[in-house]
């Protein structure tokens, strides 16, 4: 049976061309992906409000995928707005990038250090690590001060940016393992990762994007998804104000 | 100058007559109180799809709040629903009833036990006390498995099961203090602490909302408020599907 | 009824004048503010051994506040010294200034960084933030090297110092939140705040005594202190050598 | 192109019946597995001295991967034997069952049991989870008290005790999710998690081996190892004792 | 040249009995022990009051010692009063009962469990812990109830009430080593031991005061004390209110 | 009745000359001195791969040792190779250098530096010191890279290496006490401890094989081995592939 693993962009900023990117990791009648971004919310995840302005949505795309059969959710953020909620309302796996890639990472090397947009997204994700379990994993978080919608502008700088920030991290920081920080950084551990190699450093590069995804093939392949004791059902209530399903019997 | 705290709770249920039980922290021409709920969100908070819905609106009760001359907000829910997101909007002080509550519970014995509604709010809480750095000042998360909305429908029962779970918290948990893990269970602190008085335990239980105001009170006299490092304004971009102000100049 | 905080000050040096600083947070028919001083023991508190010497005569002054109906008691430094003590010889709410703005600074920003006198007491502090909880929290404990007795000398040339700590903890160690780490501080925030924000860094910077005393008057207001379970009433037994009153039945 | 995952089991006794469980996790033109045992060392793994008995001879097998063109090798059991010194002596992916589950088991629920055969591991298996940065996830470690080599004889009596103790852990340690403590148990998932269920209990239940696997294939199909920073190549000099290729040029 | 340690008994009751019972561990030529109790002070040591009152007299005793020409100063106290401070007054080394024990107690097996006077000392005992690393190493804090005076009156029952507690440790808490929690359980070890054995269970039952003069008479032997770092000598200033020297050039 | 230690070298080469620097420790009728260096293995002790390698022969030393009539074994390597399996084979105290000396520096400062042969050993020590409890308590891990097997060529050298380390370890990052972080560096403490009070830095300087000895006689002392808990006996089964002895009834 194909598995259909649909990917949420968190934002209303259409991201259909990492479609492309991503279409290597599809298999004729064993994976297939798709894509969607939000109708409603904030056009690029920056910050805490953002990430409480999508989250309800992509909620709400997490249970349309459940209903449109899709067999895993991956939340396309590394910051994993929604997560918890989201595993409450489908029963579906739901993976969240930054979760899934930080965990990856603690297996590759020592320390671990994130690449990220802004230096203001640091207290969240170190709040995270430190539910996830790996705050001590964690070398550094640093940024490239780039804001997630002039991503694209730039690439050569972008590239430059993240690589140079990644040398710092291994260097000064002693990181083993350089996590992309931002899943809109999709594609560019490549260059990274050559740029560090020439300098005769031999550290994985995580793109979160693609490992999520196949760590969501896998867990399909072996049957799990997230527990319902942590994540039962949301009672049945009055919800309203948003334009997603409320939950049923 | 008489310091303005708005409430904010943060469902769509009426809640005003809570502000009689708060009427005796006000002070003429020093201490006023003022309370909203929400026009959109779920009903109550008892999960984390709950706290998703909330919190946009909690951020949007928020900036109206500093709209209108408030000079302090609190977050009327243990599960500080939005609480960093709403730093983000305003510069007055937005205080969680839970993590302000757990703070002054670490300081008033060596552990503390929070009593809850229903079991599936405990990682919740647990994952907070992780980064409040209070998780090894927790004895126990215990649940008297009453939804919110059931809370004021039988008293009696209500108060006889916060009481025995208290007690079991001292007893098998080695609970020092006990923390009422629901705004809901505002003004049941009394009930608890005379019946385990009477069973010869003195032991401070806490109630979230009064002591959260009254630390927000103090804050305010001495002019602090949160870190706009940490929580600094989010980026001006298109935000959509709230009925809430976006971000501008 | 008007709630009387007792600042007992660590140490036998007159802090007389402190008061005038703290006159502004009495509210008639509300809050009164005393201070006192030691009788015996260290002329200041710069180390252990300072911290020892005082801690018994903290213990006698909070008997002494407790019998002359004093409705809290404020252990006036930032070494806590005798909190836990103290806390076991009377019922009235006994608060560290080290205690206190440490939980208050964790709920303003994601980091802190304490500014403190000498070098010497960073692992005071720093074993104080592990029992609280608040060791991930701290950013750095920086030190002005200047003996606490010296503080008033050159106040131009603390404040210097103050600030450029304070400016290094937040460039340098990624500090959200500045403590003034010894209670001789006192006053010296807005300086440093003003300094802070010129070069347009907006950090809370905390005045330890302040903040404890409107803390405390807000656990007076909801009748909360320490709990009995942590801080039984010591057993009755010979104690020699100190002039203050021993434990009674 | 084919990928290749070999299995080292970590003993000499013959687990290759293992792999007819296996096969369906086998595609034909993507995913293939070998699985070997070792020649030398003990005939299984239930203490601290059969771990370092396996561990050399585990490397060794690796680096025969390697040399036969395998993609990636997994560590067939719980307690990872020699996972970091066969990290130093491959390029290609190794993963250990009990790393990989224990990671997969954080993100699938709040708290994890591990049901494992004697109780005699469960200070080996917490170890690990502290450097792994799991501890505080665990709900416990319990086992079934049945030595390794007596797994296979009474399968029900097996499958009896890992259910009663996986339905202990959820009731008791409040585990959200099992993880089976050693592969061994491969296969007893399915029993485990329906008698759960029957009991109402929505737990997932991971069965190591086929996680690992998948996980595995995930981390090769993007293309990642472990980091040459952490697991720098041995320095060339004489070792003895062992039938194994030592590290050359 | 023989090696002399002295014990600081950190009350003002006669412990000199205490003598013959370590009489053994002296060796003509090369280690030689004494004794002394407090002239002030608390007449024991049961909570963190009497901690505060011994902790001045025991610097002052340490300080005795060293200019009496003693080796070293052993804190004849599981709950390590003056500690610290006692180690910036003397340069020759100052042991904690406590400190030193847990210390032990951790490499000797996964966990251990501290069976002390009276429930009320936990706080302090884990607080400790925190500091000194070893919190994640207790499996509990278990107390027979017996205040420190009354311990010699009935050594029979106290004897069956810490083997009971001990038991409890192992069998209930997971306890791998027991640790005596008060230095006048003196002795009680081999009691306790030889229950455990009889009961199948071998674990070690530390006997704190002779294992902290042994370990003391090992750093003597490779020439190590505190570091000046961290303990400091104390600034010269007035000190009033104790019959002990105080600091001078 | 003389106690013997007999050291176990963990690697091929030998280091008998070790031997003469540790004379002065042994004491006519008291305490006699070992030492072995394995039979097969590696040469020296530099990665996880040697770690390995080593841990079967380090056993089968020990069960020698204790057949011998030796009253403690040493593990002579700060990297503590088969520390566990080695307890679990005999019942005669194992003591690890590296577990040891990490311990012993905890006491006797804040925080402590290891200043060891390769930066590539520091993941090692790391994660040891997290499963020790000692992790807060490393101010660095720093290397001189020199190759264990170079460590004698030249001496000046090292030493030059290791007292700028060391210094850099207390002026930069904040360390308390120096631990060398390799027992081949055996004898070097005094050079380094010379060269920082040159500089004004009374810091201690841990040397550990020396240290490790004191401890182990210290404990042959007072009677204490590590828990058969922890460390039962390995089940009765085959073993092959090694020149040492099985477990046997």
């Amino acid at each position: 049976m194909t598995k259909h693993i649909r990917l949420i962009t968190t934002h209303t900023t259409d991201m259909s061309h990492k479609m492309s990117g991503l279409k290597h990791l599809e298999r004729e009648g064993e994976l297939m992906l798709s894509q969607v971004h939000l109708d409603y919310g904030p056009a690029s995840i920056e910050c805490e409000f953002d990430d409480v302005l999508s989250s309800p949505y992509i909620a709400g795309r997490a249970m349309e995928a459940e209903a449109d059969g899709a067999h895993a959710v991956i939340i396309d953020c590394m910051g994993d707005p929604g997560l918890h909620a989201t595993r409450e309302v489908v029963r579906i796996p739901v993976l969240g990038a930054g979760e899934t890639s930080m965990h990856v990472a603690a297996t590759l090397g020592h320390k671990f250090s994130v690449i990220t947009i802004m230096d203001r997204v640091r207290p969240i994700l170190e709040n995270h690590a430190k539910t996830y379990g790996l705050y001590e994993h964690i070398a550094s978080v640093r940024a490239v001060e780039v804001p997630v919608l002039h991503i694209s502008n730039d690439k050569e700088k972008l590239y430059a940016l993240l690589a140079d920030q990644s040398h710092k991290a291994v260097v000064e920081d002693k990181a083993d393992v350089i996590v992309l920080g931002c899943t809109g950084f999709f594609g560019c551990d490549t260059y990274i990762r050559n740029f560090l190699l020439e300098k005769d450093i031999d550290a994985p590069v995580i793109d979160p994007l693609p490992t999520t995804i196949m760590v969501a093939a896998g867990l399909l392949e072996v049957g799990l998804t997230h527990s319902l004791r942590t994540y039962p059902k949301p009672p049945i209530k009055e919800r309203t104000g948003y334009q997603i399903p409320n939950i049923s019997e």
